[in-house]
């Protein structure tokens, strides 16, 4: 596939009258071709228009249709793997196999979101029949399913090049709610998202299915991503970045005449409690994950740990002794692009100076291009609860142990925490009886309670919640990964003593699609 | 039981510091005994103090407590009947049978959320086992269900004291979730709110509930509003009322450093499409159903049609005669409070001087109290078109006919509609082939939409959606009514490799609530 620069609209191009700008190899700095271009309004509304045009008629397309447009969506993936892989290397510096893992995940969720789909089930069909006979009035026929939203903006992330971008898990459960997509690349890997974006409009116009579907929009800053938000064609936005990115979406899309839901997902510090038990049999070990953990992808997932309860003593210190070797010897890698670098090593010297914390390790910082070297903290319990700072996320390969002389403070420590999209608990089997607390608090911070096991490898599959209360994400009750996701572009549309030609096929007396619908009160399997 | 004007706070009573106001009994203007306290600050603070210490405690109850409040709360309601009844038709002039018809609505509603709660499987359950030989990564075994939000603020609606207020659709599916709540009561039957209160009040006390599971503030204008809104331990609202009210409290909850879902049911204009063949077939029958629903309970229902369709041509001329001939004849009903019959008094008078407006007939307005007469226009399409201000609600018996040259024109209209509630569509079989269109438009606008009947008289099912796009609810994907109300106060609790004991009842192994479940991918009933 040749690169051009130019935004995808429908099954045509943008042009080149937008400012121009271009992706740096982390590693080198070397300016990568081609020269971008930022969308225009004028190409923004064409993106836009269509897409609205389009809904009516993507909404109307057969489940099967949908399925296919995913599936079809996956195989270009693959079919184009080595260039996609080679592309997304330059522009992010993650390794082949982390890009390939992700690619292949990203095929994965789309065609996780395609069974959804032909299975059909997802859309809660419920069916309460009439009763003509019924006093004193007589029941009448109603039934109700979800059904799509309409047009949906995307914001790609910037630390998954591939999952959480342009054919990512919002775009698919998008596709699969049956709302047309319109992505906003990430301008740290324009390249990859361009090609994966080709993918994508070629699969929609081979498949015949109607322009406007998909488009992929290049930009810079938040003027484009402000302008589709305030777009009153525009029905939902999904978003994976900053707080601050988040928010500021959040909040245009509040303040619109006609309100619309931002799905953002924010990141968290993602604590880990070490409990007397666990640290006292094998802290170590938890030393050891911890670091791989902190350390992956130089830290620059949302599910990165960046809290770690650990209880004071001996055990504990060894725990904190093994995690700062392991952090030591970790050379410096190259972060994603200049801003994540740049807030990264700021982010590390503030928490360095603030009262309470000590500097256990860092590694090396040498290397070319945009390094980010670990970092290793430490402070008490006492700290902590009197500084909320040390509760903010520095995103990369740092994390802060917080000594607790008990369960109590760690207790204590849980409640102030914010929202989160995890938390941790290592433990032995006779930690848990006094853990129950822990465990209760925990639950109503966070989207996911992982239990001897690290953040980092969100599993995707139907009972993954990838969520949790803001600021993680901006509502607290949606997820970006596993199939619930898929729910937050529908809403439920019912139908009262509609005539059995206008009813969709899910609702239609004989269930021609067999699926598990509420009949009556009663779940009944197709 | 005793009122006393004070609000309930926990188990206990407000104090008599706060300002004092009156309910008036609409037909008579006599201010009704006893003076009631406007909830102080310290008192608000109190009540979501209670609350907030409830929630962990209420979120831990096993399903079957809550079950038996939802149903002690029933029995209550239905053992003070009469009391209740009375004291609701002095305060809101509805009828002693409407009001016995809303009382028995208020009861199943809260006995179907016991049900929903005692059969569980609202908690959508999944779960995903553990793969300890998967490649390259063990496979980690992954359980969610939906879990409680934390203290909900419901507020009460104008129009029905009994089923949208105290003990009705959102309190019912908030404590079915597992939320406490906080009422704050609707100034129009502040008597009726407080012997409802006290039921609940009384049946949580006595089944041994966390104090603050439930309270109930009285006050007046928004201040209080703004003040539960606005706090930090609050975690969702349910609003059904005005599109200013709704709105404003939307807006404080986005503005909040940490936003809030509000949940706000604002009303609609309910527009009724009648087709050509219907119009031919059944014309005056559907001027005598249409009448029996703009009029019904003085028009003051959020499913009140103010739009009609009908097209142009005798037999259209002879639905709008029949329907202006049973409006003239309509008495005057009294309305719910000064409010209301002053905007309503107003929006008439509005209407009425809009370019292109002809007014067809006006009840009569005699008689004593708040008095609502009814009204009738008609316009064309083109005006209609032309002047967005004809799509607004005017709450209460007056309609608006819009004549249309044919399909076209109800096309072009229905394009140009906000987001409704409902829609309804009359028409013969020979019809519907050529309204597909139509159909397909409006449900892009509207939550329900009805054939051959009309919008008023919400059926409480599974199957029944009370929503509808922004400005008809807040997010266009909720429902007031209907068991997926329930969901609105609950997210996604994830648990990565849990200790069974620390898992909740619904997500063992072993299933002990028989509850239905998707695991590893399959949908398996209990």
């Amino acid at each position: 596939m040749e690169l051009m620069g130019t935004s995808l609209i429908g099954y045509g191009r943008g042009g080149v009258d937008g400012a121009p700008v271009r992706v740096k190899d982390p590693a080198t700095g070397e300016s990568l071709e081609p020269v971008y271009r930022v969308a225009t309004p004028e190409e923004i509304d064409r993106a836009v228009a269509l897409a609205d045009r389009a809904a009516g008629l993507y909404r109307r397309e057969p489940a099967v249709r949908r399925v296919a447009l995913l599936r079809a969506i996956a195989d270009g993936i693959e079919a184009n793997r080595d260039e996609i892989v080679g592309r997304a290397m330059r522009e992010t510096a993650l390794t082949e196999a982390r890009l390939v893992g992700e690619l292949g995940r990203t095929t994965g969720q789309l065609r996780l979101f395609a069974r959804v789909v032909e299975e059909g089930h997802w859309v809660d069909a419920r069916i309460d029949h009439a009763d003509p006979e019924r006093k004193p009035v007589p029941k009448p026929d109603v039934r109700s399913m979800l059904e799509p939203l309409g047009t949906v903006v995307v914001f790609s992330s910037s630390n998954f090049p591939l999952a959480f971008s342009v054919a990512g898990g919002d775009t698919a459960s998008a596709l699969a709610a049956g709302c047309p997509v319109i992505v906003k690349a990430h301008q740290g890997h324009l390249g990859t998202s361009e090609l994966v974006g080709l993918v994508v409009q070629e699969a929609a116009q081979r498949l015949g299915f109607a322009e406007g579907v998909f488009s992929l929009l290049f930009g810079s800053g938040r003027e484009l991503g402000m302008a589709l938000v305030k777009d009153p064609r525009v029905k939902a936005v999904g978003f994976t970045g900053s707080r601050s990115g988040g928010r500021a979406l959040m909040d245009a899309a509040a303040a619109r005449p006609v309100p619309i839901p931002v799905y953002a997902e924010m990141g968290s510090v993602n604590p880990v409690f070490v409990l007397p038990g666990a640290v006292a049999a094998r802290g170590e070990v938890i030393a050891e994950r911890l670091h791989g953990s902190v350390t992956l992808g130089v830290g620059q997932f949302c599910t990165n740990p960046g809290l770690v309860f650990v209880p004071e003593g001996q055990a504990g210190d060894r725990l904190v002794a093994r995690l700062g070797e392991l952090m030591a010897a970790t050379p410096a890698g190259v972060m994603l692009t200049e801003d994540i670098c740049r807030a990264y090593r700021e982010g590390v010297e503030t928490v360095a100076k603030l009262p309470g914390v000590r500097l256990v390790a860092r590694g090396p910082r040498e290397g070319a291009g945009l390094r980010g070297g670990t970092a290793l903290f430490e402070t008490d319990a006492a700290s902590f609860l009197a500084n909320r700072a040390l509760g903010e996320e520095v995103f990369g390969p740092a994390t802060l142990v917080v000594r607790c002389a008990g369960l109590e403070a760690m207790l204590e420590s849980a409640r102030v925490l914010e929202g989160q999209l995890t938390a941790s608990v290592h433990g032995e089997a006779d930690d848990w009886a006094g853990a129950t607390e822990l465990v209760d608090v925990l639950k109503s911070k966070v989207g996911r309670l992982v239990f001897n096991g690290l953040p980092t490898g969100v599993e995707v599959c139907e009972a993954m919640h990838h969520g949790g209360p803001y600021p993680a994400t901006s509502d607290g009750i949606s997820t970006s990964v596993g199939t619930r996701a898929i729910r937050r572009f529908a809403r439920p549309v019912c139908y009262q003593d509609a005539p059995e030609p206008l009813l969709p096929e899910e609702l239609r007396e004989n269930n021609p699609r067999g699926l598990v619908r509420l009949v009556d009160g009663v779940i009944r399997l197709g």
